[in-house]
């Protein structure tokens, strides 16, 4: 079993957190990766409350009486709670209690003490160097740094970080500043290589995405899954455009990766001119999603995609990456020669 | 000491081999890299006769005599090659042969038999998995996968490839289709962790641009170098901006990392505008270089630029890396319990 700060501090089987994947990654895949001894959080996202009800419900369903009621959380896009927070307030009043919140995008700050009030940990997911201090001023324990690589929204691609140095920079920080937070990487991990990997860039643990995304409890539809799991790591690509599309009022400085589908392409260089007129376009794009037409409707998956090949359940992806780290771990000694 | 399939095949004493960096990496540096048991390649770049022919002697004198010469390279941008390849020729025409051709940014297919020919091995650089198909095809001994986090040019930003998803995926491709084929990480590598996180990955070992890029025998500015090493991994991007400033015409798929300085964040997002008029801006930039003013003139190294601290020597830079890889791979175990 690999031993991190991570494993120790929650009480995990193996150091791996599931990504909160804003519709999709519900209640069932939350539980299921608790389950199997991960850390599963709820993707409460952009802060609808019938939804995260919902998702809770059914995660509070699968986990009562279990052990694994200990290891789930709820996360939120923090410029949307801004807006609204009524999710995020009622989440920290149900009798299952968060044991984590995690927030991304946006300053923690305001909603940090309502969320230690109610007794949950504080979870920050920064994109870049910059918010990393604010993070810990807000009290968050358990840093995440989010690499270019990652699915969905991340920072925009001319100013990403990558995984690979964010990693052991935010790691170097930490160790000066807080040496009490502790730090993930996100971004590019989908099996025990990328997690054995990141424990030696100095992280705690791994935050997935895209690899629990493409299973049997993940939310999104099956032919989705099935694609991303036959497109290599080329097909993906991170821009504006299904913001633009979904009328999503992100922040200039973050954009969206997902796979590089026929109306992608057809955008791409000209986002400034879909911003000025996206009528015809967002019209073709709705078309798609509603027919379930994906060179049409975004499929939300990191460059990770590459390392996907099956669509099983979540409890099975994550013990094949716990064994394969352990495996690739207890093995290291074996590069060296005296 | 580390042991990996690149070591075993070049003779080496660590896995770490010199990028081939233009106007940067002259002679001295890869004379001290080949002499610290790493690969040196001297970067021919933009294939001028009279910059290779110096530095290369430079390197000949350094290693003559010496096992080091069996260890030293030469590198070249494969579309300035298609222009014009009179570097090429000069330099497989040597008294010191380099022992290996690295070819980058276009396809290597036309040049490989005259290398071969020479005695010279292929090293190809991609930047896509598209383009490891071709490399095979061409005979590349060792492929090297170049994440978006390099320092100078490589894929642009939006299609960019991660270094810790890369890896794996081009490890995967060649055990199945060219199991003879080794296997490099570049971008975003600058100490041991880095190094260590790279053998987990799946690779042979690393290419290392910036942090050796940043060493006495770096021909870059010594006001360049300490910029650099006084810079947080927030502080570069990707963009076509100094190409254009530079009058470099550069195919499309690629673009340039570096330190995001005061006449860059000018030209952010109005990269149309500055290509369609560049006058008054190159005039300010030609200024700026002559006067090493490095506010407008480029500093051409990565995002690794945050794990970079300091100046020294080659050689110590080199024997640190292999230590601390050295120290994280025999302590990896330590991460397992029963």
């Amino acid at each position: 079993m690999i031993h991190t700060r991570l494993t120790e501090r929650l009480g995990l089987e193996m150091p791996i957190m599931l990504a909160p994947m804003a519709l999709a990654g519900g209640g069932e895949l939350a539980a299921a990766c608790a389950t199997a001894g991960a850390f599963g959080l709820v993707g409460g996202g952009y802060g609808d409350l019938d939804w995260t009800w919902r998702e809770w419900d059914i995660a509070a369903q699968r986990l009562a009486n279990t052990a694994a009621a200990q290891h789930i959380g709820c996360g939120f896009i923090t410029w949307k709670l801004d807006q609204d927070a009524s999710a995020l307030d009622w989440v920290l009043d149900q009798p299952m209690l968060p044991k984590a919140v995690f927030l991304s995008f946006g300053d923690p700050r305001p909603y940090a003490e309502r969320i230690r009030a109610a007794g949950a940990r504080l979870i920050c997911q920064v994109q870049f160097m910059a918010q990393v201090p604010q993070a810990v001023e807000a009290g968050a324990e358990i840093i995440v740094a989010q690499g270019g690589a990652a699915g969905g929204h991340g920072a925009a691609a001319a100013s990403a970080r990558s995984t690979m140095v964010f990693v052991p920079e935010a790691a170097d920080w930490l160790a000066a500043n807080a040496p009490d937070v502790l730090l993930l990487g996100a971004g590019g991990i989908a099996d025990g290589r990328g997690l054995s990997a990141l424990l030696m860039l100095g992280a705690d643990g791994a935050l997935l995405g895209s690899r629990l995304w493409a299973t049997r409890e993940g939310l999104a539809p099956l032919a989705a899954k099935e694609l991303a799991a036959r497109t290599d790591g080329d097909g993906t690509a991170r821009s504006p455009i299904f913001d633009i599309l979904r009328r999503k009022d992100w922040p200039a400085e973050y954009d969206f990766r997902a796979l590089r589908n026929a109306l992608h392409r057809e955008w791409e260089g000209r986002e400034a001119e879909l911003r000025a007129d996206p009528g015809a376009a967002r019209a073709a794009f709705e078309a798609a999603a509603a027919a379930g037409d994906f060179t049409g409707a975004n499929v939300t998956v990191g460059e990770a995609t590459s390392l996907i090949h099956d669509v099983p359940g979540a409890g099975e992806v994550l013990r094949r990456i716990a064994d394969e780290a352990e495996f690739r771990l207890g093995g290291a000694r074996t590069l060296l020669k005296p």
